[in-house]
């Protein structure tokens, strides 16, 4: 089980931190990788083709006019996931449409602005086709939620 | 290999049908029906109960404010691609914003608004995971898609 | 008198509390829960079958992707107040076409974003159809506004 | 059982029709006005006089800057369900946000942009607090909705 | 010279104070008001008749769904000024679209969110109508601006 | 009673056409010019020197990135009013920022987007200042309004 | 005098066409090119490879995700213009942002949505830095631009 | 090789700074200066005159409706690029729109919101038609910022 977890810039760290340690305890190993479709686009070429075969699923994180999942995308077949980074101006609308705004042909599977957990979580799960054992960890991540928000609840009701 | 495709409204259909007939084409069986989220939420919940185990990836299709993906993305682990509809206002905003915002926990894989045939090439590279055939299809799908664009140009060129 | 305030997650609470307080000090009783339309959709639909036929109206507050309103209508024919969250991203443009944007059948009856207030003004004006003494209250409410504004408008006159 | 449906132009009644002709079916007296916010506010603070105490829920149907729900809600306690009409300009997010955005104190139930017949389905949702019989046509009208779906995904399966 | 500011909420005031500061430099006399079009409506009108008459120009400043100078300009045939303030949701949007899209017969003049200068200033040109010498003033405030820049320009140089 | 109407392009001709014609119908002497802020500036300029003292209001009509109310205001003291021209993309938001978001200093009185007859009833208002006697036909046609309104509000209620 | 028009798909043609026809007119050679970003990357990137050093200026026109002027701007240091195509969604906001939104470090000039002729002028103003003979042709067109205006300004004098 | 920065409001510099060093590091003359489309349009008109045949690329930067881009442009052949700054308001997005959207014939090259860098590298892309020179340091930039991708990433690697 294996997942590269690539981001425009190491600036954008922070936001798939969490979802890189969730992919880790669940026992996946994380490439992670900071390369830029546009100021490294030979290293990322070659870093794609160094994976063909190796990973599961690729993480692509980046902001603004955010090419990178799509760029990616373009180059191999192995799912993308597209994660949209708010950045200083546009409140992170750039970002997405960016990303989810795919044309026919090359998809990326978009989640949530900043949303680093659920990326995490969409690798897990499409991983699962293959590894059924993650879909235990994912039904027991699931019941944890759960528990948080029901423990929440009660906490509320006093 | 099975895909469910879920619309909201039958209305939706012409969106999807390009979409189903690719993934037929590549010898997916498609299980496409009409669920509401809010209309027939007890049949919605019933389908996914009978679903289970049973398909590799949902596709969920639905305009305006869009919760189809997400309720069915709450209430199973197979991976739920979600696909914007386009309806008669907001042009197709509120349906991105209702699919691709869901909150940490729960991740639907967003296409693009309108991107029936994207949502088929997702589901058929996330498949591809658990049966690495249709990679060979997926290859053969985007060099005919390089075809027709080169066919383009050379046609462009003169 | 008695109103049901369900919010996504404990974090909503305090978008929430003004208007709590206000239903309460006008001897509504409240059941204020933390309950998930994602991460908790059974207990959600289980607390909606206990409160059937108890309560008046349900409040729901959600952000992002805020499906909870609408699955709360999806599910019963008390009034639904939907009451959008503002989030980190967005705005809370997302949550509010999430919840506005019903498609027909299911109807939201839709407050400003982060209007807590104006939502427990709202059922109270809804339950007042069934305890016109509410009207009082509310009337009430109104001049003490109005003496707010105008007090306001004194101090500003000088 | 009585709703007024005020609508801010005349053009605007094709916007309030299915609504209307729901209400009528299912019992209830619809006073259906023209009167505009801004060209007739003296007619208009004169029917919502005349009215006042007589009618159960009032249905606001206004485009562009859509006052007339808020304009109305200022001056009565009766319920106000805003329907937000699209225009020729803005795809009616200026009608959704000067309807849904009212201040603190005054609400208004917004329902969708041309969400005519859940305008008229929230009133009768409203209504149903003081005539309880209503909800066994809303029970009805659920039924026929789902049964419309289910058909719909009947002839989708073949 | 007399210009009435109305503001829809006493918290407006620092939004609108540099505007009343320069109407009252250039000897125009200045009615401050807080008054709110939906808190207040009826000494909102009063207020309105009061002024007939008496006032050249009025500003009307609100936020969120703002509806207050519309409001005023379908009372009187006055000028109104509209000045869209920002609230803590969607960066002032609301309040501008709710402001400047006036439906065909009651025009309202709206200058940039939060724009209270440009509100007196404005004034101040549609007065110069009636009061020529306030041109001269104008004159006067247009090359103190010039060399306010000028002087920047030439620090900037160096 | 003399306004000046200049349009950036002459396709925005019939936006303005029908306010042209209420201004003339009250005895306003129009000046209607089709010059633009970018292709003909020095015409423009020129323009304005000439009609310096000799017209009341200048109506400036523009889309996309619509300067040249702004421009205009830049080069006079005469009350300007910017008229939003909808374009073939954006629905008319650019044109509308671009003109209603003026800098500190240099106020355009904005009406609504294609709101050509709003931009004519403005000047009006305007001009009344200086010639009271047009307060007279605005009350007429505010009359003449509300009766088209009432007629409608009678047609519709049978 | 050489500048290639690469477009992401052959149904951008019409959209640049009359560009192409401006460039050709004032003797400029256009490589017109149908190469997708996405579909054809291989081939992009050839292609830009044989261009390197032969012309001037790239344009690059998409829509929806458009990635390709970035994509094209990360290959080579020939200025790059960007042209924002408008599909069936998103009224072209989706292309704008993707296009103009560029990270720090690879700019590209972005011109208005389906703006063709903007983009053929300004790469004719680039090229006037190295063949200073075009701006006689620039001179020549601005006159016949502002020719035009006038006639039509004269035109509607009557 | 000489630029010349404009700058709407001497505020602006802090979203230029960064720009004009990199100019000056590579040996460009830059002429800064603060002058506005519309509080000293003289002056502009003049520094345009000037500049003349002097400057190869002119860098307009402003926020709000940003009219200085494409005032600048209207007034001259050289090329212009647009530099949309972030206000208090709207994000940036009243700029971009007000800067990118210019009608057809008088093009802005516009960069990102706050895209000072991103500015000044496009100014010497295109002084490299004339300076070929520049490209070796355009060369050399586009190494470090790769290099410190690389590093980035190495760091990241651990």
């Amino acid at each position: 089980m294996k997942v590269a977890v690539v981001m425009g810039s190491k600036s954008d760290y922070p936001k798939v931190q969490e979802g890189i340690e969730l992919l880790e305890k669940y026992g996946v190993e994380v490439i992670a990788r900071a390369l830029s479709a546009h100021r490294t686009p030979v290293q990322l070429a070659q870093f794609l083709n160094e994976i063909e075969g190796e990973v599961d699923v690729i993480i692509g994180a980046a902001g603004k006019a955010a090419h990178l999942p799509g760029v990616i995308a373009s180059q191999t077949l192995i799912p993308v996931i597209g994660l949209p980074i708010k950045s200083s101006t546009m409140d992170g609308l750039d970002s997405l449409l960016s990303i989810v705004q795919m044309p026919k042909g090359v998809p990326v599977a978009t989640v949530a602005i900043d949303g680093g957990v659920n990326a995490a979580l969409l690798a897990l799960q499409i991983m699962s086709l293959k590894y059924p054992k993650i879909k235990d960890d994912l039904v027991l991540y699931r019941e944890e939620m759960e528990q948080k928000v029901l423990e929440d609840d009660k906490n509320l009701r006093g």
